[in-house]
């Protein structure tokens, strides 16, 4: 039985091993273009941060054994063949050509093949690409290049605010570099948080010295032989290194040339057990599309998590098991600086655009006990199907911890769960961890109290429509005068809640009013005794103050 | 409508809060015994270690709002009567008898009622607990009071190794002290964790300088007026202050008084919707029983969590709502030091003592990704049903973070998950966050791989009881040379793992084969290729060197 693994990275290498563990007396050969296997691509901005010194470590097992052919050959029985590049798949006589750094060119046999020819960083059509000083952050040859030219002082540009933009943005800034990023979108982290969301985070980015520049579309790189300038459509960034992040396309065209199928991302199509539309081809990772477990749409979300489980599924099926990979939630998280943002399943432009009747909220709070040492604030945003209650998303931002609310939610969509079985989850707590009620319990109850009619919520970007609009409304904040005088919303009017019931006569019948507080828990409160006390026309702002993404008064 | 709930804190006060927004024109009366209503006792060794100082951030919301009779008047409509005991329940004229601080005796007539008593520190029944310097850890007034007699350079003694115990342990030794805690049961966390997990912790709590004294009964407290000693059965410790910290009991004298029924666990009895055995009155928080969702067994499991929850369905059911609360997971989790550990779901020894097919694993490792500057390493102990291959509960230590792998499993067993499916689940991934494989995804895989019976583990406790008993077998090492001359378990062979291929020929084939590595993912590599090799009576053992609870060799 021989098995030929196209790639040796995390999907690669991981169907390897796990192949040659289920049959130990397969024949499996690995084969890669570049000179470094199994490397970490994810940790390059860390590694270019100065996190650590020694690229070996993005080649490490967590152990610290370093995966080298020689690790494959001894440890895994697993031959790697490196700088080689495999120039055809012959389907007929099941065999690839393959091509090694002398130009010898060679064929090897196959009863199975995996393809895991992973992605490369999209190079955008402008002109100046190819200048001198002009990066991606994908191999281990970028790594080192990227670490050695980012130069404390000089400035850099980075192209993209998605994941690996603002890693890379973290990352130079802590070399010392003064940075911009500039994304064609109106907001950071397009396609992964909904606006209001990434404003939080864009604020946060700007705080640490970082230009910000949304809505911006770059035209050139300018420079001789070097890059110096960075153009847009409406302003000229100097920038002594230019690094490209503005997404990665899957590596097809072996399959294409090959005729297996691809799909409609563009990605190589593949089964739920990951088999090409070859019965004896497989694909793993970056270079195929997967299934959106919330919508059970196609859609290409190269990840090195999905990879790792996609190659351990192939290595199972390619000798002859059975196992399925059913697909992913879209989850996605990035530190930047001292903030953290992610999402899981749906955002809600995305529900939206599914055709869900989508109910939202925002709710901020401290990620543990508000009394212990160490707690930070986060915010969440859920996303939920009015009709049933299910869950369709969290996004999660903040200084606090967001990424184990993102875990239990990814957990709950796997499940396809309510927010009334999320509210009710049995969470680990402990002041060091949480508050009695957990964040995401909090905002599962304020979901089936919006859902149920019983809260009504609205969004900051709608209570702001309503204002540049001019409407006629009341904007009631319900703080004390204390928070009051510290910071408010211009226009609002200050009842704290608790002279509410006392004072609530002064308030018209006839007019909407809007209440918030901090994070709108006093504007659900005030919500409800201005219901019960006979007002028709009242709601609560989402989120409060704390996930207003507009400004405030000092 | 009259409403009537017994108890201000977490269930009580939730309950009461909610009923009125449901039903704003309810007369809901709130009774309490005690002069501190709705505070987060929870928090208490925080203030005792002087994390903050002013004990009313017990008492207020995340954004900082005290929560006094007057607030729950003014804010939540809700009548709090403070030091007022209630002294009977009248079920047929739907009344409660009450007296206040000035001994006056009063009616208060109820539709609905509410029993919130919550539950009090066990006093054990040995001589010496009425000395002054003993102290319990559950009202405001112990929290006071033990805040300040913990007095820098004298000592203390904490009897009970519990969450409470254990919390009240990194209290007393932040203020200063010289403390011993001593248990009664042979491990610390008894009835939270198994025992070989409960060892790594302890070690922990050792390493930072308390004495912890298990299998230790106390016999009696010693002093003249003050406390001066604990005598166990084998020693006798100096003590200036004492803790007793040996679990808490339901208050259900009240409940019992009334003729309502309690359960096998002398918890006040409920059905789903939290109704006692009086359809008008439900109870909720402490005083109560609730439903272990794994084995659909009545437990008694107090929680801040939990009450919180429940307060909330009787708010919704009291006022002609219908909520149901399902049950817990007997989650739990507790900080001391350095280190965190808890569980959801079984312990393996539960899991038996259930009688479930059992089968489980240790998994140590980096909590992110290995390179990242801040990763700490922990170990996973899960236990999963042998024949469904569902999920049957997760256990957690470590340096590193716990409480995020321990909320996803508390998610998947609330989904009734199998171990197949968790190990697919989307989780956040990013090198701050955790490896490319989620050290839950990489448990999950090797209970997968164990249940297949692809991996054999033996447990750490099975190995040792073998080198006790003298059986012939080999324990193999298959870290590298540096490693091993680090640190290494007596009388272990080495092979490197990069060599057992070709030295493997070293290796008898009629004898019984134990692999091990620091983690043993390595470990599980060498059975595999043994057993490629011909061995046929190979295992490697869970864990490794990092979760071997026993002596090293260094």
């Amino acid at each position: 039985m021989k098995i030929i693994v196209i790639g040796a990275n995390a999907a690669g290498a991981k169907a390897a091993s796990k192949a040659k563990r289920m049959s130990p007396y397969a024949d499996i050969t690995v084969v890669d273009r570049g000179s470094f296997i199994s490397y970490g691509a994810c940790g390059i901005p860390y590694f270019v941060a100065d996190m650590f010194h020694d690229e070996k470590e993005l080649m490490s097992t967590p152990v610290g054994v370093l995966r080298t052919p020689e690790f494959f050959r001894k440890v895994k029985g697993v031959k790697v063949m490196t700088n080689t590049e495999v120039m055809a798949i012959d389907r007929q006589c099941k065999k690839v050509t393959v091509r090694d750094m002398t130009g010898a060119v060679s064929e090897l046999e196959y009863d199975k093949l995996v393809l895991a020819t992973g992605s490369s960083p999209i190079i955008p059509c402008f002109a100046g690409c190819d200048l001198t000083g002009v990066f991606t952050v994908k191999t281990m040859e970028d790594a080192v290049f990227l670490k050695h030219a980012a130069l404390s002082g000089k400035r850099a540009c980075v192209i993209g605010a998605g994941l690996i933009g603002l890693e890379t943005v973290e990352a130079l800034s802590a070399k010392g570099m003064q940075v911009t990023v500039v994304e064609m979108c109106g907001q950071v982290l397009p396609g992964v948080l909904d606006t209001e969301m990434a404003a939080l985070l864009e604020k946060h980015i700007k705080s640490k010295g970082v230009n910000v520049t949304t809505s911006s579309c770059v035209k050139s790189l300018t420079g001789n032989g070097c890059v110096q300038k960075v153009l847009t459509d409406t302003e000229e960034i100097q920038a002594d290194i230019v690094v490209l992040a503005v997404g990665v396309t899957p590596n097809v065209e072996l399959a294409k040339a090959a005729g297996l199928s691809l799909g409609e991302t563009g990605a190589i199509s593949v089964d739920d057990h990951m088999r090409t539309s070859d019965p004896d081809i497989f694909a793993a990772g970056d270079c195929c599309e997967t299934i959106n477990l919330v919508t059970g749409e196609k859609i290409y979300a190269p990840m090195g998590s999905t990879a790792n489980k996609q190659g351990r599924v192939v290595g199972i099926n390619v000798t002859g098991g059975d196992a399925v990979f059913a697909g992913v939630l879209g989850t996605s998280i990035v530190k930047v600086f001292d903030f953290n943002g992610g999402r899981t399943g749906l955002t809600e432009k995305a529900a939206r655009a599914a055709g869900y009747n989508v109910e939202t909220l925002l709710s901020p709070a401290p990620d543990k006990a508000h009394f212990y040492s160490t707690s930070k604030p986060i915010a969440l945003k859920m996303v939920a199907d009015k009709k049933t209650g299910r869950l369709l998303g969290l996004q999660a931002v903040g200084a606090g911890v967001v990424d184990k609310r993102l875990d239990a939610a990814a957990t709950a969509l796997t499940f396809k769960a309510t927010v009334d079985q999320i509210s009710q989850i049995d969470f680990a707590y402990a002041p060091p961890y949480s508050a009695a009620m957990d964040n995401l319990i909090v905002a599962a109850d304020i979901m089936k109290n919006k859902i149920s009619g019983e809260a009504k919520g609205i969004a900051p970007q709608e209570v702001k429509a309503k204002m540049d609009n001019g409407d006629d409304f009341v904007l009631l904040d319900v703080r004390s005068q204390g928070e009051y005088d510290q910071v408010r919303i211009a226009g609002a009017k200050l009842i704290p809640l608790g002279a509410l019931r006392e004072k609530m006569d002064s308030l018209p019948k006839d007019k909407e009013i809007i209440t918030f507080c901090k994070i709108s828990l006093r504007g659900y409160e005030a919500q409800k005794i201005l219901d019960a006390g006979g007002f028709t026309n009242v709601s609560f702002m989402d989120g409060g103050i704390l996930t207003w993404p507009y400004d405030l008064e000092k």
